[in-house]
């Protein structure tokens, strides 16, 4: 892929200054800019670099002034940044426009394929499964029977799907993630010994979910588990059995959420939180990095941290003191003896 | 798989209310049930639901007595609950009945394969590999070279053991499980360069045992990294080298166990938990989600928590004047004034 | 594998006590050794096994004098442990010494494949991929487009690598690894609802780097997430987009890294640690396990602990008084009773 500063340019609707013949092939940092690449400059910080800079072409905002001459070809428009962004959703869609069925791969004579899927080698596609259109399925994705999947989803290289789970339109999940494995439910019988309760529930993933990598979403015992519209959840995390994630919620790596806890709509919370089974999350609700909850929180957009968790700000400066805790505990040495001479001294 | 409620009672040896010949095709919550989905009342908190529920039949304790009309048809049972999960495991049972070997599949000339087996699509099965009976091997699973898989165990999509590693009779591995990774052994040099310790033991996985989703368990240096009988793992979680876990223990997700350590059995080990290597936890210990164990624990039934974890009563009591410490250091403050004042008082 | 005494013995340059033609075909621990085993003989606590074992020959110290008679034959050489972990590494190389194209396997007509690779079947090579020497590619592995892999690296079955990646020489990356999925970058809009940011950079991971298994390594938004040569990743750790580590480093399984950060050279990170975004650890940093790192560590060698993370020393003094907490608590109440009754004697 080649393209001229022209045609770029028309692209963005902006205007150029310099050679507009020029060629670039790929995108680049300012800093990092070679012949041949595009690059930008949104941030004053990186202001001076557009001098030195080897990029081709960069894409600057309208009321850039340069302060000595630039080598590069210049196009401007309203929004740099935003220009840029829309450049990396181009290129990225050129990059995964992947189409055509390779083989050998194994889709089932009863699965009802969209238009336009790409179903690369290895994919196994189970029975009675219903794939919509333009659907991307990387090489080696396994899609258990009954599984739906919606309109423009991808799923890349090694996604698994358990039987009977449903899948959006627009999501993406990344390489080794598990939907639909079996919720970790067993009951104990008098020598200590665990029976499996069987998990004949299933997952929903609503529209415009993202999923990152490595990441288990397990079935419920019964009904769903369910990521609603827009959640997105980076790599590594575990979320339980009939477990409900509410709308545009974000969650970070290897956070985990144990079993029928229901987490309400956009909420932000850290990465390696733990969060306990069978409680509720307010809306809005925003938890530190690392923190245990393990009991529910009410308020709307409260901000916790700690193990278990309570205020940000109460946390912080009950952290100010922790670090101080073998001073406290020496001036309470020094008031008791201090006291002890008092009492002496009252006492004589 | 279609069912009259006739056919259902007489497999629970119940007594039918109402329409024997009403056909139910799905399980479902009696909160959540629909026309042709079969459901239980087993807790009086749920008994509310029975008048409005929409499922066509329902399981409830014979000694169960309505206090208004009901429009389902009913099955009386000695016990409402244990009835459901019976008919869950019949349900999971035909679900994932899979037989055959689908192609393309890779099984080595020198494999031995046991009766009734499935092995998916994709699914690969290295030199002198030994499978049971009844084993089910699921697409793209990857079986090494002199693996042993004992009877009825089921392997799921994409679970990945090395060679020369053990699996027990009736065991289930989820997907994305990884059985016998190198362990994690380097010895350093002069120059701050790890120079690898070939990983040459195995894995042997007992009987009964059950692992979840991208949960993974290395190899020992040398000898056997051993999960015993029985033993519950949840999704990712980490074992490492020559650990030994004990039977029937259960350990919930994403927590790590450093190399060497041996659990006890029946211990209840919370997630996200982390336990440092080379020590030994004694039988039945349970340890709070998100502790650190950083030594062994030598008495048999003990609770802990917090990082590094002490006695769960203590730990909590700790836990409740952390919380406090800000008031804590302001009570210090206000005795360090007093008593300044009274030094000035009693010298004066 | 059958090796003679003798051939051992002239392979490590040994002499021989006792029965030059015994055969051994395995490696075992002296305690577990059984008849057809070879073992070793290092640590003196050990010595006592040497008359009871059964392994049929034991590698010892070359001024090792038995106390009793010993009934394996011997091999004495300068150190028996190095001895033994070379014969580790010859076992290893034997064992995983793959050769040739296994089928059905997917290879893209434009990628290069270099001379003596091992390509497992189902494994699948993308458009332009460039493969090295002696590449051994197991079952299942993902190689996307225009990725690179250097000579003598080992990726195990269901490795995944993006497009555009570029993995070094003498690599080692275990089951389920993930290279250069998405990194976690969205904006969110004046609804809460995000928008991904396209990411179109790579992942290079330089030379004599090993990764374990489930572990991902996210690509960078723009330029490449990179992994410095002598890396050491354990299991199931998360690494996020455009951050770098330093030659050398070590770390251990469940760690987390957010996006942007650099690690140093030299480091020494523990189990379960998070590291938050943005943020640089100089070199030969430790960093105990379970720790939060939430701002740079400037000072080489600096070994911390703590969630935030703070000098170790002073953490587990901090530790101990924390444990005392209620009893401190009480001694401040005892205080404030005593200086009550102070200012009453003082005052009256």
């Amino acid at each position: 892929m080649e393209f001229t500063a022209k045609q770029i340019s028309e692209l963005l609707h902006g205007t150029i200054e310099g050679n507009e013949q020029v060629k670039v092939n790929r995108l680049s940092k300012i800093e990092e800019g070679e012949s041949g690449s595009l690059s930008f400059l949104a941030n004053p910080k990186y202001a001076p670099y557009i001098y030195s800079t080897r990029a081709s072409l960069v894409i600057v905002n309208s009321d850039f002034i340069p302060e000595q001459p630039v080598a590069c070809t210049l196009i401007r428009v309203d929004n740099a940044y935003t220009s840029f962004v829309q450049l990396l959703e181009v290129y990225n869609e050129i990059q995964l426009n992947k189409k055509g069925i390779e083989q050998p791969s194994f889709i089932s004579a009863s699965a009802k394929m969209g238009q336009d899927c790409y179903v690369g080698a290895f994919a196994y596609i189970g029975n009675n499964a219903w794939i919509g259109n333009n659907v991307k399925i990387y090489p080696q994705v396994f899609i258990g029977d009954n599984v739906v999947i919606g309109d423009h989803t991808t799923l890349f290289a090694g996604v698994r799907i358990y039987s009977d789970c449903k899948i959006g339109a627009n999501c993406t999940l990344h390489t080794g993630t598990v939907i639909g494995a079996d919720g970790f439910g067993f009951t104990p019988n008098s020598e200590n010994q665990y029976k499996k309760v069987a998990q004949i529930g299933n997952v929903i993933i609503e529209d415009h979910v993202e999923i990152g990598a490595n990441t288990s979403v397990d079935r419920a015992t019964l009904g769903s588990t369910i990521i609603r519209r827009g959640v997105k959840l980076d790599n590594l995390i575990q979320v339980a059995h009939n477990v409900e994630i509410g709308e545009n919620t974000v969650i970070a790596a290897q956070t985990g959420i144990a079993g029928s806890t229901r987490i309400g709509k956009d909420c932000m919370i850290g990465g390696q939180v733990g969060i306990v089974g069978h409680i509720t999350i307010a809306n809005k609700v925003k938890i530190a990095a690392q923190s245990g909850i393990g009991s529910s929180i009410t308020n709307e957009g409260e901000i916790v941290q700690g193990s278990p968790a309570f205020n940000i700000g109460d946390y912080k400066r009950t952290y100010v003191v922790f670090r101080k805790l073998p001073q406290l505990e020496k001036r309470i040495k020094e008031l008791e003896q201090m006291i002890a001479e008092l009492k002496q001294i009252t006492s004589s």
